[in-house]
């Protein structure tokens, strides 16, 4: 496999188009919409919230069908909008399907932003001629930026790899920035490919790869009502089946969603340092998790994280009320390769060395509990006093 | 029952003292104790985290004996800090008893501050003559100040009941500030009270009174390795047995217990309000307690709450993912009375009204399940800029 330069505008067999609507703000991309040339299998993931989306309802009664497009809006979540916020959503795909020339049950909706406000239907209905006019393969660059909510900078990754017959390209784009937990974040992400594959490759390969990338990362383990996680692969008489074949395509396909992953944690909410949580020797793989996922979204270690504040006491505290076994004597806490504590006891450690470390970019935790074999790693953010005004003031 | 002016200093038989040991910081008050005059029951309850403190380990050890005294330090939590930790922990208040002319396993021993240093034995040893010289009735003052670390005012609360026979006091003290959580938080309280009543009752009374009142609060869902609360009860052979009279105990020592998990929410790291969150028609007593636990420690609730934010979005979210039945046609969300979300639709509300409510120093949220009878209520704060700035600067 190879990464390529640009995104989705590399995958052969779809166009784009995005425009400015005004769901919620003036003069910014905020309605977008991906089409495939012909019809598409689909395999999704969403958030396991109890309270979700209307558009989220609506992709899981329609996902199993044969999928032309998806519609996508930012700034608003249509959520918490009962059958009113349905019935727009039906009302909106309907009517792209009617100029798409294709049926209703074809099209795909996804939404991101404030939740508890209904969609502006009519303002929505009125840009749908220049949202289909502006079809094009080139503008794959745009829909990065039209799904964006408080993300930064517009995500995309696109690699390209070959079976024994010919190459094949996979690209994704994806929005997060707060609200992002594991067991999908509130996380918008679309995966299109040119390589055709059966529903059931699709489904059982898409929900491995997005268990190792997007499902490890947090930043305040809020769980979204709209996560959303969608790969299109085209209906095809020559699908891949051979084994290998589809050992690239999966491989292919982690590269695109672990690049979307890094970069969405990268982009976190007034984040300023990227962490990984690495546990190892843990009794269970369920212990590993608990751990890595307790100390991730420990309040607690990652304002310390914001800080440089050496403060890994609350590491072993976030550990020990994880709920996996975890005994003191048995515990070592690393930053990168500098040893904090060894089997319980505080390790002396070199000041200079300390700070150079806590200070940069990145950051690796390295805990080893001591008790199996069992290993997670958990990519997050620190919390920052930016995290807290922009979250402060987003309903405002 | 009838609530006192002042705090440790109303209960007869028991002298305090403090000193500025200097364990972490010069010119505070950072080592203390707690005797009584003659032996006393004590009921103790602990963190739950597997990682726990030296002081918590000796705690656990001898709190099943007869109980002379506690001696507690502050700036320094004595935890991870492996066996000579612990043997510290024994050598300080094996001291202490000597001083007392009790036994060594007479003294119990609380420690709060940062984890993973050795406390500073040569120095805390050198105090104890000051710290047993000082000892008087009126120091009990002096107490809910040295036990301080983030807490920025001093706890204390005291109560009188009659039973049919005499009157007895009940006084307690508390500090939090930060890693709070259910299941017990950072949080050291210690009640005194000359109410003689048998080991049995005084376990199963305290333990109950905690639940309702210290195991109802969350600031940031962090659990320390540190939690103590202790109860002294005397030794004696007229203690208390009648119902009637263990029940007017009871409501004393609640009452005592839930002035101080108000004082500590009140007095939350950067926390700038105290928010009650009542949820209501549950399908069960675990449900209810999911929700309210999943509300009050959602980091974007609580920035929302900080901001004056109506974000009720985040709660319906919070309580979809808290793992409890709900669903969003039956869900209603109301800030005080006024309605935001009911049964599913959002409520047009008056935003004057709106922004009173919100912009005030307390809070009330409701949350009506629509599912059941069960209810909950977990009292808690705002996450605050200064929530970040005092956390990522802890350890420096």
């Amino acid at each position: 496999m190879k990464l390529l330069k640009g995104g989705l505008e590399n995958v052969p067999g779809y166009s784009f188009s995005a425009v400015e609507c005004g769901i919620r703000y003036r003069d910014r991309l905020d309605y977008s919409i991906i089409v495939a040339d012909g019809l598409c299998h689909a395999a999704g993931l969403f958030t396991t919230n109890r309270i979700f989306a209307a558009p989220v309802r609506l992709c899981r009664e329609r996902i199993g069908g044969r999928i032309k497009g998806i519609l996508i809006n930012a700034t608003n979540a249509n959520a918490c909008t009962g059958d009113e916020g349905y019935r727009n959503a039906v009302t909106l795909t309907r009517d792209i399907a009617e100029k798409l020339e294709t049926e209703p049950e074809n099209i795909l909706m996804a939404s991101t932003g404030i939740i508890g406000r209904q969609l502006p239907l009519e303002k929505m209905m009125a840009s749908h001629n220049k949202l289909v006019d502006g079809l094009s393969r080139k503008n794959g660059t745009m829909i990065p930026k039209a799904i964006m909510t408080t993300d930064t900078v517009p995500k995309s990754v696109s690699a390209s790899f070959k079976t024994r017959t010919r190459e094949y390209v996979i690209a994704g784009t994806a929005k997060g920035s707060g609200m992002i937990a594991p067991d999908m974040a509130t996380l918008l992400a679309f995966i299109i490919t040119d390589a055709p594959l059966s529903p059931e490759d699709l489904y059982v390969i898409f929900r491995r790869a997005v268990s190792k990338t997007l499902n490890s990362i947090t930043i305040d383990g809020d769980m979204s009502t709209n996560d959303t996680a969608i790969v299109l692969s085209p209906v095809s008489l020559d699908i891949i089946e051979d084994a290998a074949d589809l050992q690239k395509f999966e491989e292919t396909l982690e590269l695109i969603l672990g690049g979307l992953a890094g970069m969405l944690v990268k982009d976190a909410e007034g984040g300023t340092k990227f962490v990984r949580i690495h546990v190892k020797n843990a009794a269970s793989d369920d212990d590993a998790k608990r751990i890595a996922r307790a100390v991730a979204e420990s309040l607690l270690v990652k304002t310390a994280f914001f800080g440089n504040d050496p403060n890994w006491g609350r590491i072993a505290a976030a550990a020990g009320y994880s709920g996996a076994e975890v005994s003191e004597d048995r515990l070592s806490i690393y930053y990168g390769d500098i040893p904090l504590l060894l089997k319980g006891t505080p390790a002396e450690t070199d000041p200079e060395k300390l700070k150079s470390v806590l200070g940069g970019r990145e950051l690796t935790v390295n805990i080893d509990v001591g008790m199996g074999e069992y290993e997670a790693v958990m990519m997050t953010s620190d919390i920052s006093v930016d995290y807290v005004k922009i979250n402060s003031e987003y309903a405002t």
